[in-house]
């Protein structure tokens, strides 16, 4: 089968591999049916250095159920299933409290062994844990939405739920790429009637709008802050939804947070220290958010996405096939694509 | 009347000060019967540069109502109150949200033209706001428990909540001050049932087993998250409760905080930056905490006071006249007190 392989910065091809087959009695092999580039694939593809083997990438996809070990009992062949952007087995002690991004038996796709999504089939493992099954459907629209509950509508569902957003907080979200945006669908479906979106590209904004964005934030840095506090009554937001990763985003954060408020962060961090000190404590900020246990919050997202509530498959605006993975990298990178899905 | 002033870095005297008389009709006028001496006293006694006209000191204090202005209707003339550490109007946007110490019209005692608490007598702003009524009492133990509403038992109530302590909830607590103490004691009144308290000094760590400890550990950095994580089958616990207020008591939290868990710091970071990149991210560790705002906890906690069920005055391990306030601070300095009760 056909898979992506990432060998270095800006170095992504598609090649040759060996069908994934049964290796434990736990796994599942799925032939897929749509995947996607994250916006998190990106930083490898800028920074990575390069590896002679290369390794599996791609973290995000859905497809069928084409074979499954002894164990398996909760999908079998046939069914159209999503597959979160890490596996679990859903049993341990961490996965029983809802954080299956840390459980004991789980790990990433594209580790050494894993299959990557971005390929024709994947072998998943702890497929009960992983897999959850969804109703058949062959509708573009509808298997767009529901991919992004492996991975960018569950994070800006996670960035929202761990701010506390609710109908009475407030609410800035930092970013319009596509978790950005999503994240804004996340608070607007949790209640929030006030939501600031801090970017800059209309494209973007405008659908951040449609998505129930109230007011849109063009400008950056102190100006940005600005505009937050003006758009406020001077107090900033109770919830501040960080969807970017940076040093600088972390900070605006900070510049736009109402005492008592949280800043949740979905954007991997892209520095190690950060302003924690006095002016945070004194006000009582919460920094909360991570990497999302998409597992934990696909049963409770998938019904308004079945029923239309929910369109975050609006976030793709650009399909590609599978050979055309390494142009999807270059498009997002060269910020031509908001997000690329991809028909293998 | 006598009030205590600090004019610098290991600097404080008592000294002869003007009565406090009504200034606003929001004001009222308390005859300070408990006062004491806060670790928190101890950062400027250890660092403030010297100042030509000093500051009035002291941020914990419960008395008797001696005189009131024209607008307070919920404290008259004899009544025994207790302050929190802030003062606030209490109806505010931030009070009705509960979190008075960003009050709108609040401010800290020993601020230029307010009062301190380590005096005989104090003018309190917003009287209405800030002060709670107590039942009359002249029991020794009693006014010592209920001092500690003021600030030290609800900063580690407050600790505690924000961290989400429960009865589910394994608890770390960082330092074995009076603040620290506090938590534990607060985290077994909020149903914590493993509560492991990291701090050095036995006497101190003794009345924290009473308090609820159900384990101590004497080693820091490295070798007490070890111990932490042996004791918690290598996982940490939910809450970290970081009551010290150093750069290196926040890694211990790292250390020791379980995936999916919260540092709650009620400690003032005397740091600026810390380390909070991807391996807080990854583990989804939430930090929290602040300035407690003691206001909101008081009525709560309140009725436990009275009747006994908690015992959050076995904090104070000396007592001292008014004039021993400078010998107080330095019992405090050199750990030869926990904390200092202080009778004018």
């Amino acid at each position: 089968m056909r898979a992506t392989v990432i060998y270095g910065a800006g170095d992504v091809r598609v090649e040759e591999v060996p069908e994934p087959k049964i290796v434990e009695p736990t796994d599942a092999v799925v032939r897929v049916v749509r995947s996607c580039i994250c916006g998190s694939d990106l930083w490898p593809y800028a920074g990575m250095k390069p590896s002679e083997h290369g390794r599996r990438i791609g973290h995000e996809f859905l497809g069928i159920v084409e074979d499954t070990g002894s164990d398996v009992t909760s999908v079998k062949t046939g069914d159209l299933v999503v597959a979160p952007f890490v596996y679990s087995d859903n049993t341990c002690q961490f996965c029983v409290e809802g954080l299956q991004t840390s459980c004991v038996h789980g790990g990433n796709w594209g580790d050494p062994g894993v299959d990557g999504g971005q390929g024709e089939a994947v072998r998943v493992p702890q497929a009960d844990g992983t897999l959850v099954k969804l109703p058949a459907t062959e509708d573009d629209d509808m298997l767009a939405a529901l991919l992004t509950l492996s991975d960018v509508f569950s994070t800006g569902h996670h960035c929202a739920v761990k701010a506390g957003v609710n109908a009475r907080t407030t609410v800035t979200v930092i970013g319009d790429g596509a978790v950005g945006l999503s994240a804004v669908l996340a608070a607007k479906r949790l209640g929030a009637e006030r939501i600031l979106l801090m970017g800059r590209h209309t494209a973007r904004t405008d659908l951040g709008r449609e998505f129930g964005a109230t007011d849109v934030i063009a400008d950056r840095g102190d100006e940005g802050i600005a505009k937050v506090r003006e758009l406020t009554s001077g107090e900033g937001t109770h919830a501040v939804l960080e969807c970017v990763g940076t040093l600088a985003a972390f900070e605006m954060g900070i510049g736009v947070v109402r005492p008592g408020g949280s800043i949740s962060r979905v954007g991997v961090p892209q520095y190690k220290d950060g302003p924690i000190g006095r002016p945070l404590f004194s006000a009582n900020i919460t920094i909360t958010g991570g990497v999302a246990p998409a597992r934990q919050y696909i049963p409770e997202l998938l019904p308004d996405v079945l029923d239309g509530k929910v369109r975050p498959g609006r976030v793709f605006d650009r399909t590609i096939g599978i050979d055309e993975v390494p142009d999807g990298y270059r498009a997002m990178a060269d910020r031509k694509a908001l997000k690329v899905l991809v028909k293998p």
